[in-house]
C-alpha cells in the first residue's frame, strides 16, 4: 500500500515566513498544519535570521515533513527589498535541506496554475482555492495560505512526474 | 593583560564566500587564516546553501573567532543576481549568529575608509593595503582578500567604540 507523502510549502519573508503542510496519497490532499514564523524587525538581520531558522526548524522536528517546496518569489520594490528577501529565503531553502529534505522551487505561476487552474490571479483567489483544496485548512495569515498553495502545487507536480514515470516504467 | 580578539570577515557570494580572519590587540593587527569557500553550481540551490553553511561552520570550529563582520553589499546588476547574493548573505550572516557570535554589517565605503583611509577606491588598491595592514596575509581568491579588509574595519571600528566608552566611563 502506497504510504503518503508529507510535503512542506515555504513562503519566505524577513517578517512573516509563511509555511503549510499537506498530505499527499494517490489523488486525494489532506490538510496537516499551517502558521507564520515571525522576526522580530527590532532586532538586528543576524538576530531575525536566527529566529526564522529556529521557527523553521521547530515546525519540520514537530511535523516531519518528506519534501520541500518554496517558491521562486522576485520583488519588484527595489534591491534592498529584495536582498532582504533573499536573506529570508535562504534561511527558507537551508532548513530542509540540512534536514535531508528535497526542496523544490516553484515559479509563481506554476503555483497559481497548480491551485486556481490558470496561471494569473489575485491572492484571494488563491486563498479560495485553498479552502476548497483543503477544506479543513486554517491559517492565520496569507503569508500561512500562500505556503500552503505552495505544498498542493508540488503534490500535482510530484504525482504526475511519478504517473509519467509509471507511464515510462 | 588585555586579550587579543578574534574576528572573522565574510564576503558572501553563492559562487564564493571569502573568508578572513584577524586578531586585534591595542593597536596591532594580526593575520590569521584566510580562504574561500566555493558551492558547486551543478547542484541544487538548496544544495549549495547547504555547501556555504557546511564550510563556514568548518571554519569557525577551526578558528573559533569571538566576533563577526559582513559586507553590506549590493549588486547593482539584477534582481535575479541580488536574490542570488542575498541568499548567500542569509547564509553568511547566520552561521555566525547561532555559533553565538555578535554580527556586525558595514557598508562598503566605511571598509574602505578603513583599509585605504578614504571611502572610494578601487578593488587593487583594498588588496594593496591589505598586504601592507598584515604583511603575512594570504589568500587564495580576491573574495578571501575582501573578507580580511572587512575583518581590518570590524577592528578599527570596535576599537575606537572601546576608546570612546573608555573615556566616557
Amino acid at each position: 500500500m502506497a504510504e503518503a507523502i508529507r510535503i512542506i510549502g515555504i513562503d519566505p519573508g524577513l517578517r512573516r515566513t509563511g509555511w503549510g503542510i499537506v498530505e499527499s496519497l494517490g489523488n486525494s490532499l489532506r490538510f496537516v498544519a499551517a502558521g507564520t514564523v515571525r522576526s522580530d524587525d527590532t532586532l538586528t538581520l543576524a538576530s531575525r535570521l536566527c529566529q526564522l531558522h529556529g521557527g523553521l526548524t521547530d515546525v519540520l522536528h514537530g511535523a516531519m515533513p518528506h519534501e520541500a517546496a518554496v517558491e521562486q518569489t522576485f520583488v519588484n520594490k527595489d534591491a534592498v527589498a529584495t536582498l532582504k528577501l533573499g536573506q529570508a529565503r535562504g534561511i527558507a531553502m537551508l532548513v530542509p535541506a540540512l534536514a535531508g529534505l528535497p526542496v523544490a522551487e516553484y515559479a509563481p505561476n506554476a503555483v497559481k496554475k497548480a491551485v486556481i487552474g490558470v496561471g494569473h490571479g489575485d491572492k484571494k483567489q488563491i486563498h479560495m482555492m485553498v479552502k476548497v483544496l483543503l477544506p479543513k485548512a486554517v491559517f492565520d495569515t496569507a503569508d500561512a495560505a500562500d505556503a500552503l498553495a505552495i505544498a498542493i502545487c508540488h503534490a500535482h507536480h510530484r504525482q504526475s512526474v511519478t504517473h509519467r514515470l509509471r507511464l515510462a516504467g
